[in-house]
């Protein structure tokens, strides 16, 4: 027998909502404390039952505990950094500097998400009309390497500052292979209760009614009530 | 005080990934009792509070209920299926043409999720070094609510068989949106207990062990038990 029907019940999808909703981008709150390899695979197995097109699995994992390679990753940070504070409006860019935009160094553990894109050969299923849905599915991999993470209390922040030339240099990723993202994961202090970038005034979050359409881009034939948090 | 420590336990923890794991790409199974628009609104909410690079949340949501309008996404689907099929190798074309790749006109609700990446402005945190994140926050939102539909025992399943431009054309979204995904939503009859290409043999699950390096690429220091799943 294939087919199943396993229930999910109300109270474990509040467990479910509870997860996904105290889910942050963790940079300045990282504890030192290892990570146990138990729970290191846990989540990687979640990453690897993200969706995939075609079942392709496109997705490596480097995971990177060594503080030598850190090092080189966060000089990697700083190099990008300092580019893309040149960037921001003069009046933004004091803010943008005063952001700790990543743990690199102080999380015990970084993972980086790759995919790659010959895995099972030229004609994928699902992805012939759009060929970046193999970039997608890596993506998919984070996001449930991410909440799953959070289901076990640890703190992952996406670290995307830095040239992928870089990134590929420092880890030894061949040519072929495209890094999709490099994630510092470990136990922290707290969980801001709002994005941080909410709660420092950068953006504020955006009303989920503003984002919604019926039947077509900006036909509103009704307007559904915003649901509470959970 | 902005900070919490919001304890997930292991009674939540275990209701998390029985909710991972037993999500999948729905196509074949779909009921057609309506999906109510509480539930519906829940699922849009848990997307809109996925990460995004520089919480510029670039996501939007078209919902989409008109049969015409699903009778017009099918037709697209149709014809990039058709094109699909002529570039399989020839043995594997019967195979390809005999799985069903989508449920758009059985599914109660499509959602399309796109990508207004201009939203924030030209200069977005975190995305200076690599412009693609914007893609991927939406791409995170699509995997929030895919993992918090199975939460709500509905299925979805992924139609990415249908070229952008015809995708754009029928729902009216403006040139400068990209689509990520377009979703079929609703209840199911069952849900496989594997991915459907796995289970009628398309392409084997990988053993999560081949997907690991440790501190650079194919530098294997250690190796670690793949984990059960639980």
């Amino acid at each position: 027998m294939s087919a199943t029907m396993k229930i999910i019940s109300t109270t474990e999808r509040a467990a479910f909502y509870k997860t996904l909703y105290s889910r942050r981008d963790t940079r300045g709150e990282f504890k030192n404390d290892a990570v146990p390899d138990e729970i290191l695979m846990r989540i990687l197995d979640a990453a690897h039952h993200a969706p995939s097109v075609g079942f392709m699995q496109p997705w490596d994992f480097i995971v990177v505990k060594s503080p030598e390679i850190k090092k080189r990753i966060k000089a990697g940070f700083e190099a990008a950094h300092k580019e893309a504070a040149a960037l921001f409006p003069k009046d933004k860019q004091a803010q943008y500097q005063s952001f700790k935009l990543e743990g690199i160094v102080e999380a015990p553990v970084g993972i980086c998400i790759t995919c790659d894109r010959s895995r099972t050969g030229n004609v994928v299923i699902g992805r012939t009309a759009n060929p970046e849905t193999d970039l997608y599915s890596a993506v998919c991999a984070v996001q449930n390497l991410w909440l799953a993470a959070r289901s076990e209390n640890l703190g992952v922040g996406w670290m995307s500052i830095i040239h992928h030339d870089c990134l590929k240099a420092i880890l030894g990723i061949p040519e072929k292979i495209v890094p999709i993202a490099y994630l510092n994961i470990g136990f922290v202090s707290y969980f801001y209760e709002q994005p941080e970038l909410e709660k420092k005034g950068w953006l504020p979050r955006l009303p989920l009614s503003s984002l919604l359409h019926w039947d077509g881009w900006r036909k509103k034939s009704k307007c559904l009530q915003d649901t509470e948090h959970i």
